[in-house]
């Protein structure tokens, strides 16, 4: 993706000044636009990425998978501040959702993972999450014959690669946007689609103040790396330098990816330290340190009422079956070995 | 449930003479009846029972959900020898799988459950495992809204009880049969079933050697506690001492509820302290210890063709998406409080 933005201050002034933003966003005159569907080209695929997404096997313990933190009951996300690990280790930050995570400039809070099939492989091999090697994960796959067969009937070759294992999870999170939200209705003017006058003052209000400056386009976020804090210093007892970590410059200290708000009112707790345990003091923290505003508990209302409205059709699809490991599977090694 | 069963050793020796066991088998003229289908009569409860199910906020940490080590991806169970319960405890014992389990007389490996009603609100109040109580899980349903409108409509009740939310879980559990297995199809000589020779022959070998003293019934298994351990004491390091810890009489040592072999090819590992890690293994073991005989390898082979020819229709449902905690709802507790 190589949209870029102008500096947030620049468009924060923009939008007060003369409210001209929705024309800068690109392909609409709202600076917000719908959720596409998921167009799916390669179903075989889907369901081997389902499968993976699914399977505890990738983890050493066989306890953890994908869905373990990024919990599709659960708006793709754990709703814990920061997530559990291998041996019950504490992560460091907090995990964001997977849904529309395809839309997302790069992946990550700091952004070193380039895209969903660079991501997947980083858990599997973290020793602070599912703590397994991709080789250790591979022979595991290699070992349950159904899997083998997916795998040569999808990819074509006579071996699992990690290559393949994550581009088909990567595929299957391509399926996990969530359209048909009410604002999204709304937004294409479809029959019988309205928001309530608090809504609507809500979204006014989200665009007139600023949090449009970040918070745009079809994730309403995830378009570029913002400075957590700019008003006000961030205070948190979380480590996390941000996008600094991979460009080595300081001047990126603190800045994150800027979170989608899809389905915000389902991926509590909030920031990347999940300090923000309601959607409400998420706002009140946002309007004081990146807009230097209090807002007030009538307008933190008609906010958060839109935000809801944000929340779209979650994927829904058959809990997948895995396929039984064979004699030869290496076995989980949940306590040590 | 009443039916009780002569004697291990009498029925051996019954089988080994006459082969007449499947005279006695209830209501058909084999010793395993067909699974039957779920019959629902409350849809909205089974919906209720399966968000409840996978929801990990009946768990202290926010992690651990009766999925985690009832995992419906790999045949109702979590495939480790003991389960990983709260802050990472190893569990004392193998979790039993979920599917057929409204067959067993009784539940937990020595049937201190006398139901999967009562079964249900074992784990969540356990704190090797989700680590909760009933109070604190009933103050988090409370505040959440679309929880308290479900269960409002169902109990017609103005208050969410551990009574109403265990019927819900077991409602759902109760669905969980797997009809039209390869075997049942053959059973019921439907059009085009058919086992294969080794499959018939592992069948005949199954009835002949005396397994079906323990395994019969429509779940093969769970129908009575027997000794593990009959012509050989089982080794293991495991503690458990199966029935005599509810009875309290010594002669109850060791015995322990017969596991359905339903699914057996997707419920490894096996035995109560999941020692054995294949069904190669388990049958093996089973014949030395419980029938006093050195099965072939070619017999094992057969009698485990037999055995995966169990594995039936996999409960298949939408993964269920779960409301969302409200402002008031108590967080979980993962990493202490």
């Amino acid at each position: 993706m190589s949209r870029r933005v102008p500096s947030l201050l620049a468009l924060v002034a923009l939008v007060s000044v003369s409210g001209a933003l929705a024309a800068q966003a690109p392909a609409a005159d709202e600076p917000i636009q719908p959720i596409e569907p998921a167009r799916i080209t390669s179903p075989a695929k889907v369901t081997l990425g389902r499968q993976l997404f699914f399977d505890p096997r990738l983890s050493r313990s066989g306890f953890i998978s994908c869905n373990s933190c990024h919990n599709l009951s659960m708006g793709g996300t754990d709703n814990l501040p920061t997530s559990i690990g291998d041996h019950w280790q504490k992560g460091p930050i907090n995990a964001p959702t997977v849904l529309n995570s395809s839309l997302n400039l790069a992946q990550f809070w700091d952004g070193r993972a380039r895209d969903l099939q660079e991501q997947a492989g980083g858990p599997i091999a973290n020793p602070g999450e599912m703590a397994f090697t991709h080789e250790l994960a591979l022979d595991v796959l290699r070992s349950i014959p159904q899997y083998v067969a997916s795998f040569k009937g999808i990819y074509g070759r006579g071996d699992v690669t990690i290559a393949d294992v994550t581009d088909a999870i990567a595929a299957f999170e391509a399926t996990l946007v969530t359209p048909d939200s009410r604002f999204d209705r709304w937004l294409r003017r479809l029959p019988g689609a309205r928001l309530s006058a608090d809504e609507r003052a809500g979204y006014e209000l989200f665009k007139a103040s600023g949090c449009v400056a970040c918070h745009y386009g079809p994730a309403v976020g995830g378009a570029s790396f913002e400075k957590m804090g700019l008003f006000q210093k961030y205070q948190t007892a979380n480590p996390a330098v941000g996008r600094a970590g991979v460009t080595k410059d300081d001047a990126d200290r603190m800045r994150f990816k800027v979170p989608t708000l899809r389905n915000v009112e389902l991926t509590y707790p909030y920031f990347h330290d999940g300090a923000a345990p309601t959607l409400d003091s998420a706002v009140v923290v946002m309007g004081r340190l990146q807009l230097g505003r209090e807002f007030t508990p009538a307008e933190v209302a008609q906010i958060v009422a839109f935000l809801k409205s944000l929340t779209g059709r979650q994927p829904t699809f058959p809990l997948p079956i895995l396929p039984p490991s064979s004699p030869t599977t290496p076995r989980p090694q949940p306590f040590g070995n």
